[in-house]
């Protein structure tokens, strides 16, 4: 049924803010989709830090790929998937792309694959009955990144939270804490 | 007549939301600004999107100076000018500072010449029968850039977005495609 | 009495908004904490821009420690604090912090200082009669950065802009020049 985005800053509070949505929601019925796979310390306590917040009693997949199989076959009352920008960047690391000599049609290529990814995450949520929740981030409000690679996740990871944005019924972004209504009513 | 800018972070529809404004208000009477000079095939590439676009009838010019002329001289219904930032980076690039060893007299010399262009702009565009719509973007939301330079266009390029928006009828940010209106009713 | 927060991105018009309401509120009875430290020409430039814009009759203190005293003891009107991330970054620079091979519990315990002092802010404004304005940065919405270091910044900072936020009464976000108020009425 309902496709619901939250989009923010880094420590703007929006997985805080999913997850008190997922919470009130869903209760205990909640599968949280976690994109990110701790790799050190510093992802570790990020995690931590995560994991604290959460209910004991929700379901947790780890995976960044086929979320589409996932969603629909799940039959929690809501689906959080925290965070779109952290599975793009598994599908750019996977390729192991130093960026610099990279052309316009592995861009095209890699863009293609993400794209299929997020259609078929769109596609599931549209198809459930329950509502599905999507954490994002804000990424293009600095300084155009000084490497390829840099512009080009940028301008992917925009133009995904466009798509996700046009699905959805709603649409928060959240500034200091603070979530503002920018789609839906 | 009419001022609109259109303002918002790196691949956040900006631009789309801004062709779809032009295309509504003047129809195939619209002046395309393009402030871009492309030099190598990502620039190009980043072209061919913008191109594909926009309408064939559309009058274009690539220009980044002496734009109060171009848009006083036009007699299309509508001009749009994408955008703002480029045209700063463009008079940056064209005096081949290195940042490091510029002194405050250079920099405020340099923003004074950007500032005229701006102000120029401002007046071609209030002078005018038909709209104007400027896009321009955020980029001041990211952390302090390491290198001066960056520092430098970073203030510059929210000082002449100030600017242009308290000139404004109207002023949106794009969020992830969505239009926010921000100024004006 | 009142707290009032204004955060926005480099050059966005939010000291030029926190200022204006500082003279509508308090007239010549505004006591100015300015928290960061002159140490080169950018920065002293910088400085001279703001103090140009200020009242004469302003009282001013430099300071980023021990701010709860100094606005429970000010008898002025209001009280204009510019601005809590520079504040942060004073706590990070007199750690002499590295950045890469910091540990997790360095990090925890500089953000426990770093939130001490913020309680401190947010506990004096509380108490005070008169208004306290906050300036901060938004500087979540860009690339991830690359160095340890910025990271912990990013956060420590989202985290503290959160804490302000929810302590406050009304939230400005300034895009532009244009202040826009997310919490309050």
């Amino acid at each position: 049924m309902g496709l619901i985005m939250v989009t923010g800053g880094a420590s703007s509070g929006k997985s805080e803010f999913a997850e008190k949505m997922a919470l009130e929601y869903g209760g205990g019925s909640v599968l949280y989709i976690a994109t990110s796979i701790p790799i050190d310390d510093e992802m570790k306590e990020r995690i931590r830090r995560h994991r604290e917040r959460r209910s004991e009693k929700w379901g947790i997949i780890e995976a960044f790929k086929g979320l589409k199989n996932i969603i629909i076959s799940s039959e929690k009352k809501v689906i959080l998937l925290d965070c779109l920008t952290v599975m793009i960047t598994n599908f750019i690391m996977e390729k192991d792309l130093t960026g610099d000599n990279l052309l316009v049609d592995e861009i095209n290529d890699l863009e293609g694959k993400i794209s299929d990814e997020v259609d078929g995450i769109i596609e599931g949520a549209l198809k459930r009955v329950g509502d599905t929740i999507i954490v994002t981030n804000e990424i293009g409000m600095g300084l155009v990144p000084e490497y390829k690679l840099g512009r080009i996740f940028r301008d992917i990871a925009g133009r995904m939270n466009m798509k996700i944005a046009e699905a959805a019924e709603v649409v928060y972004l959240t500034v200091s804490g603070i979530p503002i209504k920018i789609k839906g009513c």
